[in-house]
Order: structure tokens, then sequence, then C-alpha cells
């Protein structure tokens, strides 16, 4: 029995479940747990295809080197992936990044992570069909990780998570960008930070629910 | 007294006092309920003007035959109302279309019925002049009824209902396409679906007082 | 100690603390309250700068001359201070109108009283972008002053407020609108009208506090 | 498939479902529906057992010839029971009795069906002990079915139910009442009338889940 | 028409309206508003009847001499009513206190404003009936007025109202003291503070509710 | 900076500041975490006055050996505490107790541990008085420590906790018994397990500050 009270025996644990079922599998989606989980989901996957293109919608960048002093964390995940080599750094990219940084040194570290940077402002400049452009010209036909934090949707969409920012996406847009990856090379994804007790009436919950059925239907 | 347990009971009344109504006004507007009541409303108006062009915006089609082996509910008065006649197959449609469907002829039959379909996920792509254009093309100057299940709204605009579903119009375009229906020829309208105790925050409340009031401008 | 049953005491207080606290500082930000606050906040920021390009984001005008009978409310502060000379009548302009009217003549006296009004609908035709231009047509580099009531927002995004209308901003907009103050002359603020107690999931707050983010940073 | 939007289809179709459970087991405990369960459930009960003594928790009578016209419904259950020779009129009670009666021959019938009534008001004035020992001097060794209707607490503790009445029994008092039914013959119970969606904290559903978990340690 | 943003204006509003009730009835119940209604409304009753036994209950005494300075709001009814020689002050009392007094000299000077108190925490010492007989013997066959204010109630019990107090009453203690007022000389009563939107799941409206319908029977 | 995700070092932390406190009070209170706090707070307090007598108010036990496989817990904390001699095994109790238990020797092992219990079900018995009684017979005039989980009262009174247990007592039974702690030796007590997230209509947070407003009264 695994101890939930141990951050990082927990982190090992899903590594090995991730692992078997990559053996059974071709294709996984990870549903729930805080985003510390997209650590070992990636080096499951990694373990097996390779370094793989990531794309990560967020509010947040998930790059900190630590967070509260402590280096695995919901807050790191993407960076730790990057150091270990678990990242395609020509193919990954954030969407739907907002809110204020710590430093102005995150947005240039960010870039040497190998990710390249789609805010959620953005949206309302080249809409949809540009977004879909956007991530296509980067992804091209790599194998393709996409990892949703549900706060990338404005807490409209999705109060019920736990670090939410004003000026997120729809759900109608996420939606559709989703339902454009039957164009690409989907192996794996993960829809995560779900949080049912600070939400009001099943919204997010709802969301979430689509979400996994469009990524379910690319695949 | 009407026995509000019998399905069957409460159609013919509302059919007998909706017809009641239209001797006396011009125009009706039905005001919550579930969708079943659609049907009976229908009957009630094309008995006065013959068949109608019917625009209904909802996240669902209701064209199922039968829902849960019944005939009479709420996921089957248009397949019902297109079989009695009571619609014009030339200039009805749906709007607002999304999610999974039960079988992959539920959208050739429903063409079958006389709906064009106009999902929800378009209206990222031509806007809210485009949808207006659309509507306006295929409806013409026919004696129109609109019939609105407020879950054509997202679930952040609208929680209170029994079947949301991710993807949805905004408010702010559903309020702009029923404006421009002063153009048309509006003869009757519905609202229904509204679920007060699954709001929160009455938000589902204030959006569907706003769809009655432009209805009434609009007419 | 000021009776907090006594109006006008409570606004010849609030403006008294404003001017102290311009003599101090050269931009100003007030945060909460109903919008009868407004009105001090202009005396206190006019005594300093003159006549003010007021920059209105609000479902509502604000401009009734009375509100049950009372001239000094949350419903009157606009044309109290027009009538005082405090805003630049050539300048100032409401953002995001929508909602009934009282009478047919609220649009045209609010004209007069030096207002150019910008509805909510028109965000769906012009974008953020020709949102953007439209505002820096109206002010150009005068000294600017934004009100911002947090109803201007749709419910979806802002249920915790007290007289809530359909069809309004999505967040994303309002941020993108305000980051875009840094080119023009931001000399105060305010944010008004969040009411915790109708909020739900605090989707109000957070979109408050985002908007008082984009304020800072922006000046 | 039973037809969901048939009442008395679905009356039958429970009474087929528990007589055939009760042929495969001695006790049997229902969980969830409103109160029309009970007449299919007795009549499964008293086919094997014969007139059972029936002690029914509830803040009504449920004893209606008909509601709203009908006779099978959540308002006459007991009635149906009584008149088809299902209970044994001298051991039967209900318990937690309040609020407005239709008529004031409404008790008079209630106890020519053979019920006792103790009422919620004297819980205050003999205490759970005098309760306890009431009940065990209307029942005694007789088999004893018990059916709860969540509505007997006061709405402080199971606000989740469609018809709450105030002035209810603590969850405290019912569960020590339930406990003390160890010493009875207790073959069979149900659980009704919990509403989730009308719930706030799980405090209804908390509630229920305990009562149950107590019916199952009596038995 | 009266200015509701000046609070004397509409407490003689209120008392003209109330003399004119009670020229045309013989007894009166007001529901809804905060405390300071009592005062216009004990002013009505004592015009015509001369000094009334008030039986008043609340968490708080509402005897203060002045609220943040000003004379005539919901915390100093009862002190104006009895300098101006309302009340009887042999036959007076408040039912409920509990919570943190201001200053040590409020409950003596209650004591000299004609007010028995019976605090909430003696419930659990005599009960219901103990409650009962305390009452009928300061009040006799005096004419009553009875005030309630909601808080009276635990916040388990009435948790929509503006300054909740852990440690009330039962809606069932509640209702039955209130029922024995059959045996009293009931003239008239008030149900205030109840305060719709921090309530949940509509408890506290249900137990006002049932309140009220308890002093109807009463009368 | 304390690394917020390793317990054993937020441990070892507050009972550092806990001391730190104690050598320049004579009485601490602490408000808010969840229950594995109260062993820090018992070492500080033990260094100091040697071992204490532990009054308990908790639904549950908290003396699991292990919990999750995890030794330092919100469900393990007096065990430790006695394990490590911090708490006096002629004075100490749990009162509040019922729920299911895990295995049947947690009541005789808690025993063993040096604690009495008084369960929730036993104040309907013996009331608010007898239960003073009985705590002033087992503690004595020893240092006494009270350690309050929020989720000793029912739901009713505090659904805002993570572990709630149906049948509980009211908030006037429990500030009732801790006004009765002015006639011990009050030297120290927490409040925990109030998680706000979870609360409706702030129901929990007004019972907890009574609480604590009691116990500062009665030191």
């Amino acid at each position: 029995m695994v101890n939930p009270f141990d951050l990082n025996e927990a982190i090992t644990d899903i590594e090995r479940g991730s692992r078997d079922l990559h053996e059974r599998a071709n294709r996984v989606i990870s549903i729930g747990g805080d985003h510390t989980i997209a650590l070992p989901l990636l080096r499951a996957m990694a373990a097996k295809h390779g370094p793989i293109s990531v794309v990560h919608f967020d509010a947040h960048l998930d790059t900190f080197d630590t967070y509260f002093g402590a280096s695995y964390t919901h807050g790191t995940p993407f960076r730790r992936a990057s150091e270990e080599g678990l990242i395609d750094r020509e193919g990954s990219m954030h969407i739907g990044i907002r809110g204020p940084l710590y430093t102005d040194q995150d947005l240039d570290q960010d870039t040497d992570l190998g990710f390249e940077i789609f805010s959620s402002i953005e949206f309302d400049d080249i809409g949809v069909k540009g977004a879909i452009e956007k991530i296509a010209a980067r992804v091209e036909n790599r194998p393709m990780y996409v990892s949703i934090d549900i706060d990338v949707l404005d807490p409209a969409h999705a109060p019920g998570t736990g670090t939410p920012e004003a000026g997120g996406l729809t759900s109608r847009e996420l939606l559709a960008v989703i339902r454009s990856f039957s164009e690409r090379n989907l192996i794996g994804a993960d829809v995560v930070e779900v949080a049912p007790v600070y939400d009001h009436a099943q919204i997010t919950g709802i969301a979430a629910a689509h979400v996994i059925y469009e990524l379910l239907s690319a695949m």
C-alpha cells in the first residue's frame, strides 16, 4: 500500500502503473489528480516513444524550478520533464497562458525549456481557426501528448479548480481545438485539476467530461 | 382537474389551453415546462396557420423516435410534430446542436424530418452576423415559431437545466440572434427547460428573462 | 464617526478622504462600494485635474435624474458629475451598455451629458481590437478616469452583483481592453458593485481581482 | 424495458423485483425513490409474511385517498396498503408527524386505517427514551417494517427533500430510535425522498447514510 | 412615493400604514423587513391598546441607545419603544438571548427598560414545557405582542439572516412555544430579519413560513 | 522556510512555535489546521506542565496506530500523545464519539491509552447538566487541555468539515459545556478541522467563532 502522505512515493507508483498500461495499450488518457502527475506519466510515455511533443493547456506555465521550496509539485512538472529529456523541444507549446508571473525571467526560461507560448488573449485576435493552424505548425506529425489543466478555461466555464484565473478560454473554443487533433498523432493525454468541492452546478465536471469525450473521439 | 401524473392528459390540456389563447391573440409566448410542451403548442398553432417554420435552439435534436420506450416525451416532440405535418420542412432548422449522438443515423433522419442543422461550433467560424444571415436564408418570410431550450447556452451561462452540454452559445450571441427576428414574421415562441433547483446565483433565470424580453421586443 | 445610515454624510466623507489621497499620490484606484462613490471620487479628482475623460464600463448608464425619488444614489452619479462639470464631454463614453431602458429619452439625454455609448452587443461585430481603437479615438491623450461596474461582465463571469444583465462582456475581453490603457493617460479608476453574498465559487471576486491587477499594470 | 414515464408500470415492476429479492433473502432494505415505492414493497413483503406492523417515520401521513386526482402516488401509499390488508392495524404507527392538514378529518381517517400517530413535537416532552418505549408498546414482537421518509428530520438536518417541514427530529434522535430496533423483529425497511439536487454540503446524504447503517446494524 | 434611502421617512410611512390596518382588523401580523419596523408597528398598536406586553424572540437585545451613532435602527427599537411608553414593563421579555455584549451594563439597562431576559441556554435546562410556563407567568392575560427575529433560531435552522449567532433554539422548540400562545391574548406579531440571499436550500424561509402559520393558528 | 509538502517538517515547526508562545503566555488557543497539530501542541504544553488532562471533543477517536500506513496524521495524534506520556491517563476523555469503527478492538485500545469515552448519543439521556458533571468528575482540578474537532457538532451545525458524521451535538450543547470550564483549570485549547470550502452560509465558521469566544471567556 502506498502512503498517500508521501509525494515522492506516489510519483513512483503512478509511473509504475502508467508503464504497465502503455505495455497493454497504444493510447492512454489519465483523468484527475493535480498536475504533479504529468511528470510520471511523461516518464512512462517517453520510455516507450522517446521525447514527445507536449501540448499543454493551462493558465500557468507550471515550469517553476521549485514551488514553496519543493522540486516535485504541481507547479514544476514541465521543467522537470524538460530537464529529463522527456519532451521534444522543437514541438512543444503552452496554450492559454495568462495571469501574473513571479519574476520577469519566467517567460525566457520557459522558452529555453522548449515551449512556445500561446497566450489566452491571442484567441480573440486569431480565433479558433488561427489557433488550430498555429498548433499544427508547431507540432506537425510528431507523437503528441496533450496535457489539459482545466483552469485553461475561464472561471465562468470551470470554477471548480484550485487556482482559477480570469480571462480564459471558453469551453467551445477548447472543444473545437481538441477536435482538430484527429489530424495529429495523438498518443496520450491527461485532464487534471478538476476540484469538485469548489464547483457549482457541476459546470466544471460537465466541461471536463466533454473534453475527455472529444479527446477519445480525436484518438 | 388534470392529473399531473398522466403525461398524455397534460399534453391534451396544454393543446386545449393554447388553442384558446390563439383565438384571442395574434402571438403567444410560452414560458417554462420541459420540451414535451412544444408538441401541443405546435398543434394549436398549426391548426390556425398551417405548417410553420420552426427555428429550434437546443443542444440536442429532440427528434428521437422513442425515449426510454415512450413516444411522447421531452426527447421526441419535433419528430412527432414533423410526422403530424405541423412544421414547414423547407424552412425549419436546429441551432446550437452539439454533444454525442445515440446512433450515427440520427443526423440523417433529422434532415429527412425537415430540419437544417446549424451546430454550436460554427458560431466561432461565421460569427453572429453569419448566423443571422444563415437563419434568414432558411426562414425567409414564412410564419416562424421559435422554440428555445435554455440548454442551447453554455453551462457557464445556463447551469440550471436538466441536460447541460459544454461548448454552447453565449447569452450575448443568443440575444443578438433573437433581436434580428424583428425582421422575420415571428408568430410564436417558447422558452423551456429552465430548472431553478440546479441554478446558482440565478444565472439561468436572468438569461431566460432577457431572452423573453428580446422575444417580446422582436414581436 | 460617520453615521452609515446617512447617505449624504458618507458621500462627503468619501470626497474628503479621496482629496487627501490625491494630495499624496499621482494615481488612485478605489475598490468596492456601490456606484454612488463615483461622484465624490470624481469631485476629488476634478478639483486637482479639471474635467476628466471618463470611460465607464457598465451594463447600465447610471445617468438617471432621480432613482426612487432620490438624487444621490447608485443610479445617478454620472448625471450629477456631468452637471457639476467634472467630466470632459468630448472624451467620455459608456462601454458595455445593454438591457431595457425606463423611457426612450434615456439614450438622447445621455448623449447630451457628454457620453458616447458603446453597447455590449457591438463586441461581437468589431471584436476586441475594434473596441480598443474606438476608445482610443474618443479619449485620445486626455487625462482618463476608468470606472468599472463589475456588471459590465456577463452574469456567467460575474454573478455576484446587485443588478446582473445577460449578454455582457467576457472577462477576457474586459482584461484585453484594460491592458490597452497602458497607451492612454490613466490617472484614476474604481471597481465597484462586487457583492460577495451573491457570488458563487468566487467567480466574481476572481474577475475583479484580475481587473484591478491589469489596471495597476496599465498605470 | 420499463417505460419510466408510466407510474403504474413502474409500481408493478418494483413489486416483481421485490418479490424476487424476498425469495432469496430474509431481510430487505430499499434505498431511494419517492414514497410511492412503499406500496409495491409492502405487497411483496405481505405476500410472504401476511399483515405487517408498519412503523412509518415521516412529517406527513401519506394516507390521502387521492393526490391531484391520482390514486397511486407518493401521498397515498399507506391508505392503499391498509385497504389491501397489507398492514397490521393493531401494531402500526406514524412517527414525526407535523405540519398543516388538508381537512380536519385527516387524523380521524388515519386512525381508522390502523395507525397510531406520534407527533414530532412530543419528542421534546418524553425524550428519546419515552419514544422508544412508546414504539415498543405498540409494535411488541410483531414482524416490523420501517419506512423512513427523510423529511421526518428537521430541514436543518435534511434540507435535500421535496416537501421539507420545520420542527422535525434531529438526526441524533432518529439514530437512537433506530438503534433500539435491535430489540424488535425488523424484517424490512426503506429510506426514501432523499433529493440530492436540493441538498447542500451533502447534509441530507450523510444523514441518510447513517440511518441506513443503523438499520443494517439493528438487523 | 416614499424615498427608500431615507430611514425616518420609511418609519413614518410604516406607522401610518399600520394604524390604517388596525382600524380595519383586530389582529395584525407583519412579515419581513429588518427589526427597525418593530417601533412604528408598536406605536400603531399602543395608540389603540395602550402599553403592550412584548414577547421578543431574538439572539440580541435590540435595546442599544444608538447604533453606529444613529438612534433609529434595527439595533434600537425596543429601547425607543420603552422610552415612548409603548410597552408594559411588568409583562415583557426577551427570549433566546445569547452572544457577546458590548458593555457589561447592557443587561442591567435592559431590565430597567422593562424586559425579563430568558436566555437560549436555559432551554436545555428547563425544556419547552418550562419555557412555556415561564412566559405564561410573566405575560398572564395582558394584550401580548410577539416580535420574532428569525435569528433566535440556531444558524443550523436559519442561516439566512444578517447576524446569526450559534447556540440558538431549534425550530421545533420555537414552534411549540408559539403554539402555546393560543392560551394567551395575542393581538399582533411580526417575523423579521429573514434574508433570502444568505439562505441555503430555503431552510430559513421554510422555518419562517411555519412560524407564521403557527402564529395565525394561535390567533 | 518550511516546505509545506513535508508533514514531519511542519509538525516540528509547529512544536517550535508553540513552545515559544508558552514561554510568553500562560494560556494558548490554536485555531485551524487539521487534527495533526494536536500532537506538537501537546508536546509543547507537556514540556512545561507535565502530563495533561486532555478533553477531546470529536466524532472520532483519532487514536489509530497508523492511517493509510502513516504514523503522523490527523487520525493518530492522541495515540502518539499517549505513547509519548504527554497526557494524564486518569483525567482524559473523548466526548461526542459516534460512527462506525474499523475494528471492534478500537474501543478497548482507546481505554488503555487513558481515555474515557462519552458518546454523542448519551447527551439525549443525561442532558447538558449531566454531561458537565461527568466531565468535572473525570478532570477534577488537573491542568486541562481542550481539543475541539468541529465535527463533534452535527452536520446540521457544522457541514464545513472533512469527515462529517450525523447524530452529533448541537452548538447550544457544546457552548454550554465549554462555558462550564470556567470552573476547571483550563490552560490550553485548539479548534480544528473547519473547512470553509465545504461550508454553506458560513454556518460552520459561525459555530467555530462562538466556540472560541466561549473558550476565551472560560479562561
